[in-house]
């Protein structure tokens, strides 16, 4: 059976301003690819209701899960929650499990749950709560879409609460030979050796070191005997 | 006059399994908003043909320039210029011009111009050439689309040589007012201050310091004197 698919969407202008730059992806990629999960694609748009709800849609479409990181705080560029909602047509208004789980936080801090920080118990009819252990405003799944924060430290830990829930498929292994050969001295072998293992994915990364250029073949695959056998063979075609 | 916009588009496997972490996206991001042109969205896709096609033919017609990286390499899973070639339906071949660079580079550092090594002079009628510095293997511009190396450093010379070529708008600036508050806190008075300012961006992005939490206020605009001026507001609005 095939593993299932993914996609991403981080929301942000700050990360297309080129202020921040995005950890989430990184992240989640090595995630997923762990649990047996494919993450296909992942599209960065900025805070603009939009062009959010058009990557929801054709995202969630698309593929079988699709994890979305940003716009979920109290904040007026803070849009996300309501841009999945009418995504999906769906009502949204602030839901009393959501508020409790504040109004016990901001109690215990002995902050005011004023009417910013209730925006973040916005949630659309219909969803389930996502659990945050670090800063408690939940994030929340509707349809296949799991709706999480942009701080990494907080997208982590509820990327932790939802996967445990997801059925993956085995985990995509990899086998890596590095080589001191550029990638124009090993194309031609590797392309008939790819071609003989169709089963397996076998990719080519050129790198630099001191000034010399060489290439890390990467074998991936969910069998490990298999991708053990597939690197002793490639090892034999380029005589290592 | 708006701004000139732009997609990216990042092709490849070894981000999206998490084994590299992509450098180019907050690179170009950075070099955009310098240079007046409006990042609005970047995609990332694995190396596979439908996938790429698709993603060219869409960020091609909905932004003014598509940049893309990854993929223009000599071995088996190097798929992007004929993607790009297929995306606009153009004939694609080895071409002299690029044949020639290759060689002479070739013939200098005593390596031999395989058939892989030749399969980087195969470019798609009609486009330009994008000089590379860095390791001689051209990109190329066809139509609004910049086709070029996944490697950062090559990637960055690349943009490099075509920047200059691209005319921009005024470059986008900010202005950052750090405050020691969490979000919550100032999003009331931050919301009536951007409705008050909505010629300007204004942002609002979180942070933790030694177990506070904090909140960076972001202006962003492209008239310096404006933004000033807003600062100081902003200053008042939260007394500092």
């Amino acid at each position: 059976m095939p593993n299932p698919t993914a996609a991403m969407l981080v929301i942000g202008d700050e990360i297309l301003s080129g202020r921040t730059r995005d950890a989430n992806m990184h992240f989640l990629a090595g995630q997923l690819t762990q649990a047996g999960i494919d993450l296909r694609e992942v599209r960065v748009v900025s805070d603009d209701r939009d062009a959010i709800i058009k990557a929801v849609r054709s995202l969630s479409d698309g593929y079988d899960h699709v994890f979305t990181s940003g716009g979920i705080g109290p904040t007026h560029d803070d849009i996300t929650a309501d841009c999945i909602a009418a995504a999906f047509d769906t009502p949204i208004d602030i839901r009393d499990d959501a508020r409790a789980l504040l109004q016990a936080h901001y109690d215990a801090s002995g902050k005011e749950l004023n009417d910013a920080r209730l925006r973040m118990a916005r949630i659309p009819d219909g969803a389930a709560l996502i659990d945050n252990p670090v800063s408690v405003a939940p994030g929340f799944t509707l349809h296949n879409v799991y709706v999480m924060a942009g701080v990494p430290s907080v997208f982590q830990a509820m990327v932790a609460s939802v996967l445990p829930s997801l059925v993956g498929g085995a985990p995509l292994q990899s086998r890596t030979l590095p080589l001191m050969k550029g990638e124009g001295d090993v194309a031609a072998p590797l392309a008939a050796f790819a071609k003989e293992h169709s089963d397996i994915s076998v990719g080519s990364y050129p790198f630099q070191k001191e000034g010399v250029y060489g290439t890390n073949l990467v074998l991936r695959g969910q069998d490990a005997d298999r991708l053990d056998a597939a690197l002793e063979g490639l090892k034999k075609v380029f005589d290592v």
